[in-house]
């Protein structure tokens, strides 16, 4: 069996267990403390991010970036292998521009959208909280420049599906999954306005009642319990 | 005729046009400010982000992810099209789990070594610059901090290329292209401690000399003169 190295509260593990779920991969869960150096997980990957993949089979793929493109190649080569499975899933759907698109949004939720909201609030809300202690209160500046900066990304959420069916085209795809597992750690420490980005919300219902959903929303950390609206698949 | 949307000492921009020269895909440049908000320039990249990749045909793929991906899938196209074409080049070489160490690198580059070292000068040795017009002194301790975490990634690459080939295995790679388009910015501002890294420096030394890397040496940004050492491929 696969196994994922995750913390339950990373935007960036939370999008590989949706992509290995979605795309019905089957794999364990190994949790990680991002905030701890951990020796042995630096030996795996150096750079000390999150997810690491350890494939059944031996090696361990190390990040977002080359365990998304990986799982993807493994599908298409399996569905060219045979050409029986005409309708193969894949999360970077359509033709070489279309998927580029797809790789463009990735790239915005997984690194603008986590440099300007996600990571302010992560640090201040959650590891901070684990690395001091609590000793300091939160960077109120820093609090403030994520929300507002999230307003941003919600209005640029709302733009796509007011044009389309999914972020990156008529399909469902990875730049879909990024964007939910960014917000639903925004979600879980209870910072997104929904109530101004209803065209958004509408989009992340239809996400958030996917199957491959379920068991992230039932995470819980330590010592920060989501809102009562965070399970909720009508909320 | 493709165009690039570029600025010549951004690393981004570089790397990929190393990767099309490498590719022998034929483009014309024009140059973007990262610093000003171009208005046209956001129309087509709302990010802000460089390079971008204007196709002869009409599509505009924006950002190195969109883009070295694309181009990868347009050569591995081309060559099951062609099977005479067995002894296709790409950047993205070998098997799916040598292409994620290939990946696994480029994002190291990409994000990391640029968080950590390239955005800390680039903003403090010539954004600044522009924007301020020279007004403010650099920041010493960013600078600082750039100089230190500097020498962890020219170890990394001397690690690396005392284990193997090429940065990240027996073949030149779109990792070799990245790691050298940051460390080329870099060393244009004078900033590489080339003689404790002997390893490092054999390694650049082997990809300054190629071809694709030619026009790059010769490009000027107003106000900042290169070291002496820059241009010469026996530094």
């Amino acid at each position: 069996m696969h196994k994922l190295v995750h913390f339950p509260l990373c935007p960036r593990s939370r999008s590989i267990r949706l992509l290995l779920s979605e795309l019905e991969f089957e794999y364990d869960l190994e949790e990680e403390k991002p905030w701890q150096w951990n020796e042995a997980f630096l030996a795996l990957n150096p750079s000390g991010e999150l997810p690491l993949l350890k494939l059944a089979e031996g090696p361990v793929l190390a990040g977002v970036y080359a365990i998304s493109e990986f799982v993807d190649e493994e599908i298409r080569t399996g569905a060219a292998q045979e050409p029986d499975i005409q309708g193969v899933r894949t999360m970077f759907p359509g033709n070489r521009v279309e998927r580029a698109e797809v790789r463009r949004l990735v790239d915005w939720f997984l690194h603008k959208m986590d440099a300007e909201v996600t990571g302010y609030l992560m640090h201040e809300k959650v590891y901070s909280v684990y690395i001091e202690g609590g000793a300091n209160p939160p960077d109120t500046e820093a609090l403030r420049a994520a929300r507002e900066n999230l307003r941003y990304h919600m209005s640029y959420i709302a733009h796509l599906v007011g044009e389309r069916e999914w972020l990156a085209g008529d399909k469902m795809s990875f730049a879909d999954i990024m964007a939910a597992s960014q917000l639903s750690c925004v979600d879980y420490l209870g910072e997104v306005p929904w109530e101004t980005f209803e065209d958004a919300k509408l989009w992340y219902s239809r996400i958030k009642s996917r199957p491959s959903f379920r068991r992230l929303l039932t995470d819980r950390i330590a010592g920060a319990a989501p809102p009562e609206h965070y399970e909720d698949l009508d909320f």
